[in-house]
């Protein structure tokens, strides 16, 4: 294990650690779609952490949220700032998914920009960026695509699928599309169905985007970018995932550089600032087109109409995996009812189960923020379905 | 009272009202605002129902949110819709404000877009509509205004100030800025100051407005308007102003005129379709401007800071009015601890107050909609406390 690095703050590390990519659906064999479009030749980037025992029964796949990519641990080789990935704190070796015993994949998402075929991607047809003209996929659609990248490593079975927020919808879609393949899931700040708050949040992040005269249709990549909409749609976003509580602890009234008002539109309270920062510094690394695709995927994900003809219940009758959900009371975006009506659903149909409430004031956010509780219950989940499956 | 007319839904109504104005501070002797600027002549749009008693006694003012006007009771008669006034449900002969015993003043707010001055007014330096040459005005400023109209309707005591949200920032501002002048105060929904989160989405909507191209800068009234960019603003305001439990029963997952997903950007379910009406309803209505101007005035807006060097306490010790404080339980834009804290505070203060937290699904704008509990409450308070100035 001498590629550990200590890594300040973070404990050890998986060290430095190298994206992939996996390209399948060569046409004419493309992938068929859930709206009954073909797409191919399709590529997902994707990491690995740790090794694949020679059984194969230790693989971990990390599902990673809306504006997530394939780099949760582990640093770049090329990457001066050696920026962590974005799930550091989770995952390495003897943290909560523990590299040195699990074989940990985190895939990218069909649809998004960070390497996997998406709105961006170039098209076959035309050579040109896909823009509007990429098909809208779901969440169904991801995942059979991870499905292709597991089958390509040699993964019959996984031990886990773990994700949050819109990662834990593709955790929830794998245990209900493939149920002899998932031997565990956690669903971390999930939901079975987007509200309708959280689809009109979605909306107006849409809107905004669309409202960007640059976003020309979606036909964009050739000039200039709808930075200032992808923008506003982020703060949107920025804002969903904190919470009340947590923006008056990080920001309440405070004034940014100044000691009185502007009287003019400048940016006057900390907030106003943290949010025209995120918006800004959003733009620099994701593309408006995968925003308009993955959250569409987000709010067409329904697993009661897709899986159980409205019925909770009956859509997890088809589930053969362990679960352990987890919420946190500040989270508005996915509040803790939904999680609850999953686990009541679930339980009715005989699963085993663990649920946690996690006491939070960080909103949406607290799944990405260190907690030594999350930590300690998915690091002892893990541990109990794999020693289940060994005996 | 025979000008009073049965209106279906509504009860008795005041009738044909007519849209007046006050035009004051004439130069030289402009208004000085609190950012040391001065404005002149300032105009405002107000209405006016029932009489003002002889010993000029039973005055009630009512204060508009954001997007008001002056036209809260009553119809035009120029207008073939007779759409009635905002808040038709509680203002009319026998109502929760009774005009058949009270003087009512409903006035339009400076910096308004709806006949009163603001942004898009003519400068009378240039000629041309002011746009961000407007000083930025706070919730003071509108206050100091509307005491101009009422000296000049010849009101010297007001019975009661009636408002919710930015409606009720201004009845609390009334209270401190002018004790002596105040008899009662009713602030409905509403908070001694703006919360990070509420300045949040405040914010967002602004850059929203701003990131339109043809906002211009402000100067847009000679060429088109930044209609997608405050359709924007306006959805993620419309938001604000429901609740998860209110778009649940309203929307759900419902989708709009049909039975599968579009499998593009249109909207697919009535959540999306009501936000989209929603933003390109106002913005035939309402001016890109003066929702900066309004949101800027309500952001700054804070008695702990204004009034009580950091304490809500010493703020309300200027206060000699008597209070009827209501919240909303679903309200999550001005949630019910604010109005608790205010409660609090005017307590310590010895101050005669009733409060309510009235039990409500609808969000913020349950203060806007039917409620007998609401209609009893204000009729009762107003009628006790016109009783005791009456002893």
């Amino acid at each position: 294990m001498s590629e550990y690095v200590e890594h300040e703050g973070n404990g050890l590390s998986v060290g430095v650690v190298e994206k992939k990519s996996f390209t399948f659906a060569h046409p004419p064999s493309e992938m068929t779609l859930e709206n009954g479009s073909a797409l191919g030749p399709v590529t997902l980037a994707y990491e690995t952490y740790g090794e694949l025992n020679p059984d194969r029964s230790n693989a971990v796949l990390i599902t990673h949220a809306l504006s997530g990519d394939s780099h949760a641990a582990g640093y770049y080789h090329d990457d001066d700032d050696a920026k962590p990935g974005w799930w550091e704190i989770m995952v390495g070796p003897g943290k909560g998914i523990d590299t040195r015993k699990y074989f940990v994949v985190c895939s990218n998402i069909l649809g998004s920009c960070m390497g996997s075929t998406g709105p961006g991607a170039s098209d076959p047809k035309t050579g040109r960026p896909f823009g509007l003209d990429f098909p809208v996929v779901t969440i169904g659609d991801m995942v059979m695509a991870q499905k292709a990248l597991i089958d390509h490593l040699g993964i019959e079975r996984i031990l886990s699928v773990v994700g949050g927020s819109i990662g834990g919808l593709q955790a929830l879609e794998w245990c209900l599309r493939f149920p002899d393949v998932v031997i565990s899931a956690i669903p971390l700040a999930t939901t079975p169905k987007h509200s309708a708050l959280t689809i009109a949040f979605n909306e107006v992040a849409r809107q905004a985007i669309m409202a960007d005269p640059n976003w020309n249709n979606g036909h964009y990549y050739a000039g200039a970018k709808p930075d200032l909409g992808l923008a506003v749609a982020r703060m949107i976003g920025h804002i969903t995932y904190l919470s009340d509580e947590s923006m008056r602890q990080k920001f309440g009234r405070r004034l940014q550089d100044r000691s009185d008002f502007s009287f003019n539109f400048d940016a006057d309270f900390q907030v106003e600032s943290y949010l025209r920062y995120q918006g800004a510094k959003f733009v620099e690394r994701f593309d408006a087109n995968s925003f308009l695709y993955v959250t569409k995927a987000a709010d067409y994900f329904d697993i009661t109409r897709q899986y159980g003809s409205g019925s909770l219940v009956k859509a997890f009758s088809r589930a053969k995996a362990k679960f352990l959900v987890v919420s946190f009371t500040s989270d508005w975006l996915y509040p803790t009812y939904q999680s609850r009506a999953m686990v009541k659903a679930m339980k009715k149909n005989g699963l085993d189960i663990s649920f946690c409430e996690i006491n939070a004031d960080w909103g949406h956010d607290a799944f990405l923020l260190p907690s030594e509780r999350l930590t300690v219950l998915i690091k002892s989940f893990l541990e109990r379905v794999y020693n289940e499956i060994k005996r």
